[in-house]
């Protein structure tokens, strides 16, 4: 068994099964289920459960899961949703363990209540629940098909975890097609309790799963699942292929799961966050699938090239820019490995061009030059058919080669272009499980997804840094917002919120006589603003109801007097709360922070510059919390913007840790204090390094404490 | 023979052909070539050259192309690079057409000289070159396969021209393999003479050609080419794949074919203002060309997904947004398109889900539904493989229907997703012509490439805006500067440019004496600026010798004394030269525009947002010229920060009518004036709509006029 502390082993290695809804009829999915678990040769002991008859595939059936013996660890249950709780309470008293519920309508269907029910009754017994909604699972380790998908499933390394059983069904097919073998296949359907994060905790530590897919339509418990992901990925390649990327498509996935499927462009970062590789579609995935399944990790970033035509050459170097892959760039390094190997018109630049005269043998030595170097830690071989192009000799060629080097733990991959000879001899390469592909960028892509895994696991992990803040005094300003019926905070709460977490904000004080407008100033320190706080006046500059830039005691009396008599004379009838004086804030850089209660993704946070660079140009970034201090300079990286943090036309560099210790600890802020859903400073603007950061408006939205 | 006055029927049909260098011996390429024509039989007459051997491929073979009785119409040339200038001066004695150069080993491998010379030797005795460095052309008009490349060319209507050899023989066998006929391919090779222009303008109007395919590495003679593409555009969809998008994939196509591949943005920009379709790479530049020699145009833009499963159709929607494709939403109509044909757990929205339990005949009723709407005018059918799949069934009725609505000329495509039976089901339909997909993402491309074929034939040909700007006083101005031996235009001889073309700048005159300064003052109308005028004084602020918004007469007058004044201070042995007056601007919104001669595709304008918009955000776009309103319009629109132009926070919108008045007056000075090679109006100050433009500062460089 498997060594993993998930409580999940009997889930992927039930000893016995048994089916509730178990029939010999043909075209019902209880004869389907049977069918497969059978002729799939599942190791361990299966009971059919069946009313009616006394047998069902050969074997004595049961009428209720409870006359069973032995102990049962698993139960599909494939019988209309109305039957389904009351087989749960049975299945709670016999001890079983997990429960498969196949049956479609419950909450895609809006009966979301009978849902719940039968997820309370089985947790109450003690029991887990896949599903419902599901075509059910597949697990190699005791070759278990408790799906009504295709028989024959290929047994392999890779496991798939897929929201939708019709796609599920279809992709069950082409992995067979592509050759890819399946350690395991789940279909969670409405995630009404175990969910991807369960699955993948599992999966993690599992010896027979060397890479990972999913297929997300919508996200629950995002949070929790984002947790999962960061581990997972540390251990092992997981691609992500998540349908309702655009608005409609969204629109289209929520009405047809029900769940929501959350910004794509917050999803797209905190996959990125989670090193999670993130394909654009079902071909995409599976192709790195197939390719990340088997490849070893480079040793280094240095790829060559070695091909024998320049127009493929060059094209694959696009590609290899376009999925961020490093070329090998030393020149007499490059000489010294090949010049031995190429005919005379060749070129030993990177790509290593033999030319269209090379033959099979010239292309052979290259490649094993390539494969023998130290120094090359990757190879792409192209070949672009010539008239001399041979299929079985380069079907044989390249397979020595293959078999021989991927043994070296080095990857090497192939994109043969041409007519029917070339594709013929792709297909008899990749039946043989070699990495042979038609198109260059196919290929080039698939080495991007290995190097993006490589970079991952090299990541140092960092923990998030815990920052003290004074939840006490947070919360209960929250609180008293909340019992004052408010779902935000006024300006003075939300600064104090700020300032609890130790993030300075423009000090203000409000007065209402010039004695104390004069202490005011003086405790501020010049230079202040002056304001005029009245219900009545809302424009307070055309009311004449500013100041700005008083340096000292007679300006602020002065102005106080001004201000005063302008409002006056601007709206008689105005009440006038007082003046609020308050410290200058010189213009700085402007910035956004923002952090938020994702209903998708949990707690996230956003930055970007301020005005019109968030405004227009959507130049903002995401990422989930907690945060670490190198996710946030990486957040900060990913603005289009960064350069001007840097200092464009000769300015100094911008105050990047002052942005960094606000982050962090407005991240904390959402951590800790559940009831804050939203929080915007806007603007924060930023000074030369060395001179920090200030705060000029902040924006807190609160809510009750939320069932989690 | 085809209707066309380009000159180059005899090239795609020519009545005889001569090869010099055709060989019986096997391996040779001039073997090749003959068994190629032979075997291809070419329906003219052939007349082997051969100095030795009496025959060749079993035909008479001459000496010398003089020896020849009949008239020879092109000839084919594969003998080693030092011999063909004496057989290029023989064939234009004999009063050769076209001459196809196949051999290698002149500009790419350095002889930059020795091709000059044969191509003069040919333009001179009336002959046009293809080549050389080229595996030679097939035209199927009659049956001429002149290549080096594989027997057995399927016909058909696509055209390819290719300027990578290698690749081109290796897309012979793609078009094979994929079952695309082809009207015609053919090598350029070094385009020492006919280039892809001269291709296309013929292409536009042969019967033969429904679509084309370019295959680019660089670009020589661009303007010439974006002239033949725009044309050729309006018939027929041109498909473009280059490589050298990326900088170092740029930099490996340069040392490979010796042409410059030219910035890949400029070049996307302009390839879409050609109203061309670039693929990223073969497989897609394929992909789209299978189906768009075949699809009829759409007569209308709305699109119907129909699917059997959800999530393959939440990708589809995906897909489509991506591609731009417009997708039918309303309702009532589509509820009663298909209310009839839907199963009871569907959805009539679009995608049209009929569900995983559909039938077959469900499935087909619902294609006939939406086929057989007015409303609907493209179709994508998908279909997610489930246990009911059989794969005669699905492939007959999907045969049925294609064959049936193709006839109406509505576009449909198939997307089957799913294991080996759906693979072949696939297969099938395409052995058939029917445009079937394994990924739905590969379809929905397909669509979204017609569909851009579409747009770009309905956009209203909107001709080169005319402006009669002072071309002669622009030239003596620029010629002036060339004699003075400059490379640059200076300060006021720029600013003289743009008046003469009637762009306004801002009026400024050098003043020695305070009556001037008033003088000038007065002509130029207050309020004004005033500057130090001194090589001596670099930091004119610095030295305070800048005077800004000054309102009157005797506001000048103090201004006057005073710049003199502190700078006699500031450098008391400064020489100065006078003071400058000049009209105060005031700011507006920056703007960039340049314009300059580019090396690959002429005459380019650029626009941006001034600033950092420009630096760091590198938010610009680009056109060729000439720039019709509709294409100023469109370059305007591609920055992303166009909505600064239409006025963001309650701002009123820009002038943009003056933005597009200064972009075609620069236009056309670029036009008119071929020694000015560059220039940049920054900024250029956009004010409020109506209230016009300013420009703030220009810069021109010139240069002797170049060999076109």
């Amino acid at each position: 068994m498997n060594q993993s502390d998930t409580g999940m082993d009997l889930f992927f290695e039930p000893r016995s099964v048994a089916v509730i809804g178990a029939s010999n009829t043909v075209g019902k999915i209880g004869y389907k289920l049977m069918d497969n678990i059978v002729t799939g040769e599942y190791r361990g002991k299966l009971y059919p459960i069946n009313p009616r008859d006394a047998e069902v595939f050969g074997l004595k059936a049961y009428t209720s899961i409870t006359e069973i013996e032995g102990p049962v660890d698993m139960v599909v249950i494939a019988i209309p949703a109305s039957f389904v709780l009351d087989e749960v309470d049975k299945c709670a008293k016999k001890g079983v363990k997990f429960l498969v519920i196949i049956t479609s309508g419950f909450s895609e269907a809006g009966n979301i209540e009978m849902e719940k029910k039968v997820v309370k009754a089985a947790r109450d017994g003690g029991m887990r629940v896949l599903g419902p909604n599901i075509f059910g699972l597949y697990s190699s380790r005791v070759s278990l098909n408790a799906t009504f998908g295709p028989k024959g499933v290929k047994k392999g390394s890779v496991s798939i975890i897929t929201q939708s059983g019709a796609l599920g069904i279809a992709m069950i097919g082409m992995t067979a097609s592509e050759g890819i073998g399946l350690s395991s296949i789940i279909s969670v359907g409405n995630k009404a309790d175990l969910d991807e994060a369960d699955l993948l905790d599992y999966l993690a530590s599992d010896e027979n799963t060397r890479a990972i897919m999913l297929y997300i339509e919508g996200i629950t418990r995002g949070e929790r699942m984002l947790g999962s992901l960061r581990r997972v990925t540390r251990k092992k390649p997981v691609i992500v292929i998540k349908s309702g990327r655009s608005k409609r498509g969204a629109m289209a996935a929520a009405s047809h799961t029900g769940s929501l499927a959350g910004s794509d462009e917050v999803f797209d970062a905190v996959m990125r966050q989670c090193g999670v590789l993130r394909a654009e579609n079902l071909e995409e995935g599976f192709n790195w699938l197939k390719f990340i399944a088997e490849a070893p990790l480079p040793s280094g970033k240095d790829t060559v090239i070695v091909t024998n035509g320049g127009g493929i050459g060059v094209m694959a170097t696009d590609a290899c820019e376009k999925y961020g892959i490093e070329l090998l760039d030393e020149p007499e390094l490059l000489r010294k490995i090949f010049s031995s190997s190429m005919p005379s018109f060749g070129s030993c630049k990177n790509p290593i061009d033999i030319t269209g005269q090379a033959s099979e043998v010239n292309y052979r030595e290259a490649l094993l030059a390539a494969l023998e170097s130290d120094r090359v830690h990757s190879v792409m071989a192209l070949y672009c058919q010539t008239a001399d192009f041979e299929k079985v000799a380069y079907s044989e060629m390249i397979t020595l080669i293959h078999n021989e080097y991927m043994r070296k733990h080095k990857p090497i991959a192939y994109s043969l272009v041409g007519g029917e000879e070339v594709t013929e001899c792709v297909k008899y390469l990749r039946g043989r499980g070699i990495p042979a592909y038609q198109g260059v960028y196919e290929m080039v892509s698939c080495f991007g997804a290995l190097y993006r895994f490589r970079e991952n696991r090299l990541k140092e992990v960092q923990e998030e840094v815990r920052i003290d803040i004074g939840t006490e005094a947070i919360c209960s300003m929250v609180d008293g917002a909340l019992k004052d019926g408010r779902d935000f905070l006024l300006a003075h709460e939300a600064r104090a919120v700020l300032e609890a977490a130790g993030i300075s904000t423009p000090k203000s004080v409000i007065v209402r006589n010039i004695e104390e407008a004069v202490g005011a100033a003086e405790r501020i320190g010049y230079p202040v603003v002056m304001k005029i706080v009245s219900r009545d006046i809302l424009h307070k500059s055309d009311a004449g109801g500013v100041a700005l830039d008083l340096d000292d005691r007679e300006e602020v009396m002065d102005a106080y007097q001004l201000i005063i008599r302008n409002a006056r004379k601007y709206d008689p009838h105005a009440r006038i709360d007082g003046i609020e004086v308050s410290e200058m804030v010189h213009k700085g850089l402007e910035t956004i922070i923002g952090a938020r209660r994702d209903r998708s993704f949990g707690p996230i946070i956003m930055f970007g510059l301020g005005g019109i660079y968030v405004e227009i140009m959507k130049d903002v970034s995401f990422r989930a919390l907690p945060l670490s201090r190198s996710e946030a300079i990486s957040l900060l990286k990913e603005v289009r913007s960064y350069p001007l943090l840097l200092g464009v036309r000769g300015e100094e560099s911008k105050d990047i840790e002052g942005i960094i210790d606000v982050m962090i600890r407005v991240g904390s802020i959402l951590r800790s204090v559940k009831r804050i859903t939203d929080m915007e400073i806007n603007p924060l603007f930023v000074y030369e390094r060395g001179k920090g950061v200030k705060v000029v408006d902040v924006r807190i939205m609160i809510a009750k404490d939320r069932e989690e």
